[in-house]
């Protein structure tokens, strides 16, 4: 009896060779699973579906982790409002754990011995998928065949057409990754430093003119209604809001950063829901919490969207990080007010019975009911003894002087 | 014969009341000042000039520290991308300091025995202008006519029309602030938390349609050039810089934010330079500092701001601070090409000779010549090893349970 | 009909004066109280509450917020492993606020109109009683008589004397107050730089001689045995360990720290509990958490306890911190061993089932099986990877030049 | 023509076997080299100069970075009082970057086409080593014949004993690593969690009974006196204070910490100068600098240690920490006066012109001349403000319920 092996597979080249290579070449039984976590739609899974029986496996799987991927990682990444490197949603990054994750539990419950991924051995994916497969299930192998075999397309095209499968392979001038979290977009320009993507390589196109008006409703934290439309499941309304925004062409930019091995990378996207999501949240925040709320949240949630997108997903400070940030969700209730426009966004305000921007007590630059100008003096006052006591010790240091200007 | 008092004197109803009530009351001799941080224009101050003579100073004097906010403050504030709650620039906040520190530097020149303002016992700036003068001056008393009388404008306007002052004291709408780094708009919707200010209350309006490409050379994070000409001063290059950007009618936005007293406040701004300039210096960048130089960065460029802001600017960790901005600037020396919009902006991309994103070894997502698939591997085995532990360890406790879904 | 003042009474001569006062001059109903957070013992509360009677008070209470401090506190100190400074366990000020806390509940349960204190307007105190008065009872108005009427000592013994109170009033040679976490001794000493409290100036006497092993059980974080004895009451297991670790006079040093109002104190301690569970703990949670862990404990606790300390206890970020240190504390169980000497101990080791320096792949500096010297040179080749490009790209930057040395 | 490699040669049996390898098998000249950062005495180089060449090298060289080791790395560890997971003061690791210095320097000076070292492939030093050899020399390639070959030691000897050398290559019971900034000792008890190392282990013992009184003079940071003795060179400064130290048996203890390759690692130590320098440093800072610069620099330095634990000194980010910790240093000048007792010692206090204690304005506790006590219930008001709101809008969420304790 063959021993059975679980391959990630996508219907694209790479990984339609390895479902040959593994059988002929490995005598392994093929079991072929694609996870999706929301960025395909029914007829893409199906076709993936075809293809892959064509191809010969023992069984396909679509996994759908979307509702896991959503209440593990893209409601903290809402909480936190990560934007790696102040610009990108980790679009693709953060949902190539969930796919590995999904795999794994699929390889323990038919008792494969072997994974199998079509990573080749130049980007981020195979350590996100290698780290996970090691960390999770050390008994189950790894086999990358591209990567180990380092192949070129067109030798995997010939020794797929010598066995008769036969497909339109052709390369596309970017190559697009969508998921529910955004779409990246890389090739030509993002190889370049000093170009940007020209508005045909978007997927979405702008379809509207004028501006609209757009409301977002979260309750702590977790978004609950778009135009005071009420959504039991945050994932239906995070692709409302990204059909809303795509409409504008909202969310597209360019991400530089550094990846998992350490060079510069570079890459576009468009993400019309997350950016419109984020941004909202982020306002509602500024009226709902302290400044030291803020403060922390920021560094922690940083840290967390670092680690997602280095595959550190596992690692158990993220639970911890998770647990404040959860716990800062506590009052992030209220609705936040949006104008579209064509290719960019404006937040309007927000209304939250929440918010401390509140005039119980008085207005900023009002006379007010808490406070005298006195209890300011005194204030001021108390606020200056450190700096005054260390300017009278340190005989005057703290006075600038004009030959360092 | 009388003692002296510097007055901060703006041409306003505060402070004009301030010199009839300081010479009638206080029996003072008047020196009237003005700090300009370069939110003045030449005929702005002559105005201002005029009408502290005919409310009968004894001196007036002007006072440039535009050389030295920039050497000493916007210059560390751009090196930091400085962006309060991910928006504000500190338009107007950072400038405080400087001209209170012009104060207190004419009034030691001249012997006077007193400072006063004609801040409100309401906002922040009393404190910035306060806390300053306590700390360099603590043997200067400071006058606040305005706060300790709580006085009503009408008050105020009497006070002044009994003593032959009549002018027209007609409250603007929207309290503007023109400086150097922005333009800060408070009024009507900004005490508001639902609602945005309409197009005519900023003070620059739309004038450009289309687009126009803009090129900004930094030198060691310093501007140096402007569409490829030249800039000695970089305070030359920020004004041009503006001057392209606010015809498109860029860089306005609203910041919310804790105030040093404690309440949030709400504030509309237009800063077509300062956010042109951040981000295009945030871009260069990416692609010039390492990941944990960007990492601290961050970290250390917030906390500047938030100092700055709450009027802790002459705490001795800014100057620590400081070091550390100016050595991570060693490489940020480029171009920026940025494409300007109506009401808004992008950065296409950055031409550097110290682009981390070089091919020297390889480029993301190709073969290269630095490492092996078999280095990566090697690589995530070890990446690995602590969370392989951990589980092993703790018994399968990394793994995800549905049930927490 | 008189109204109710609430006085936080302690026996001494400020808030003895307090009674006297308050019913003589303000006309008020006294209900004495003391807030017990485990630094008293049952006589001396016996004797307090016969003091308050015998000044004329309506009614005294004792709350014993003990177990609330504990829970809502010190456990999270020893979570955060919480050293002020790297030094100091927070022993006095930590309380303070769950006194004030409690003198509030007890306020509003009476329906009083007044909180008094016996504060001076010198010291952290005042600000932690007020301030969390003002927070939680706006409503209830706080009165200060020492602080308002800046009396001297001599003053406060006439007026008590011209009402008949005539007691032994004698200011001790050091200020020393007692608490469950530790012993504060202030004076003399205390009060220059360069000088340390002499042996007699701490309450607890060097006792014993040799030496002692003791094992502190955790279970989470919290301590769960003592020398193999079994607590269900953490409190317990910290007197225990207390009174073990006082006779070798364990745990006494001198903190120097910002106070509150922004000038530098120095007292010294006695703290042998929290001195000896604290680096107890550490050294537990060095084999059972992962090094990110450890990394964001410490930042965060560092802050948590700059936050109790300056009265910040009650602000939001408080309780998002306490979340995430609780998360943490998930395999924290297990034993520490101790050494405890004359002045000092030593910690031996831990036995947990949760110890990471665990061998299941292999120990460290011997062969392993869980990685290859090739999988090693394969990190060390990836980690390079950023720093070698930088290098390539600047030219040899990053070598060393004699010049610098 | 042969080509030529330097090895790291240490005398011991690994790098002794390198030798007699790297000659025959690969036919190369061998350059032996020693870097001393200060671990070594004159006689123990000349021991291993002797030996080199009696193993046959080509030449011998004995390469001094003690100096450049204290300007570039002691120096910074002292400003940052780096104390790895507040224990270690990395007495070994931080040594290995210069020592991999010495040798690409070295390697470049002669035309070396090979660097060698004798690390085995279970260790952080081979990480230390390659990795800097990777970075500023990638044209050198490395050569580590122990861990390429997997070799026992029965093997090694053999192979040397057949090519005539034969030496007493015992093992010691403790692996002992001595440098001038502590010793390491590792074996037996390290290697489990739950033992100490008994007293015999460590290379220094107890001389001295009784007390004796040490004072340290720093200057902007750096030693400059010890007991009033001057010290031109702090790194003589260092050494008599390590012989005084050493003599009481200071600075013992045990360090348990992650790994570069992931997994926990536990070593002894005895360190008396780190100690005994951090701790008086440490005391003295907290007299000089405000809470915000202390706040600051632990943060940096904490990273600053890791980093250099973990091979990352050459990061440019550690420059950019280097500059903050330097200018923090400007007011670090002053005495520190300490006590040595056997096995322990206080630091009593110490004497600083700089020192903030001062009463310049008044005591903490006492009545002062830059407050009044209205102004601390005005500061206390606004510093209560942001709660105040916060519990008013949300309706007393920050009250505590009993039933959470």
């Amino acid at each position: 009896m063959k021993e059975k092996v679980v391959l990630a597979y996508s219907g694209g080249l790479d990984t339609s060779f390895c479902v040959k290579y593994l059988a002929e070449e490995k005598n392994l039984e093929i079991y072929s699973a694609i996870a999706n976590t929301g960025g395909f739609s029914e007829s893409e899974l199906n076709d993936i579906e075809t293809k892959a029986y064509e191809l010969g496996v023992a069984k396909h799987a679509t996994l759908d982790v979307t509702k896991r991927y959503y209440r593990r990682c893209i409601r903290y990444m809402i909480y936190g409002n990560v934007l790696k490197n102040n610009t990108y949603p980790l679009s693709v990054s953060s949902e190539r754990i969930f796919q590995a994750l999904a795999i794994v539990d699929y390889a323990r419950s038919i008792g494969a011995k072997y994974i199998a991924h079509g990573s080749t051995g130049a980007g981020n994916d195979q350590i996100r998928f290698d780290l996970t497969f090691q960390v999770l299930a050390p008994d189950i192998k790894v086999i990358a065949p591209i990567r180990d075999l380092k192949l070129s397309r067109e030798e995997e095209i010939n020794y797929l057409k010598e066995r008769g499968v036969v497909r339109d392979w052709t390369k596309m001038e970017y190559s697009i990754n969508k998921g529910l979290w955004g779409t990246s977009v890389g090739g030509k320009e993002t190889l370049t430093s000093n170009q940007t993507l020209p508005e045909e390589a978007y997927p979405s196109q702008l379809e509207k003119e004028g501006e609209e008006t757009m409301e977002l409703g979260f309750v702590k934290g977790e978004l609950a209604t778009v135009n005071n439309e009420v959504y039991d499941d945050p994932i239906e309304a995070i692709k409302k809001i990204e059909s809303l925004g795509a409409a504008y062409a909202i969310g597209r930019d360019m991400h530089v950063g550094d990846t998992i091995i350490g060079i510069k990378g570079r890459v576009g996207f468009e993400a019309a829901a997350p950016l419109l999501i984020i941004n909202a949240h982020r306002v509602l925040e500024k009226h709902v919490l302290t400044k030291w709320q803020m403060h922390w949240k920021e560094q922690l949630a940083n840290w967390y969207g670092m680690f997602l997108h280095e595959s550190q997903y596992l690692e158990p400070v993220m639970r911890d990080i998770e647990k404040f940030l959860e716990s800062s969700q506590n009052n992030v209730t209220g609705k936040v007010i949006i104008k579209l426009k064509p290719y960019r966004f404006e937040v309007v305000g927000i209304e939250s019975d929440h918010d401390l921007m509140s005039n119980v007590f008085g207005e900023y630059g009002e006379m007010n009911k808490a406070w005298t100008a006195q209890d300011v003096e005194g204030f001021t006052t108390i606020m200056a003894t450190p700096m005054k006591i260390f300017n009278a010790v340190n005989k005057g240091q703290l006075e600038l002087n004009d030959s360092d200007d």
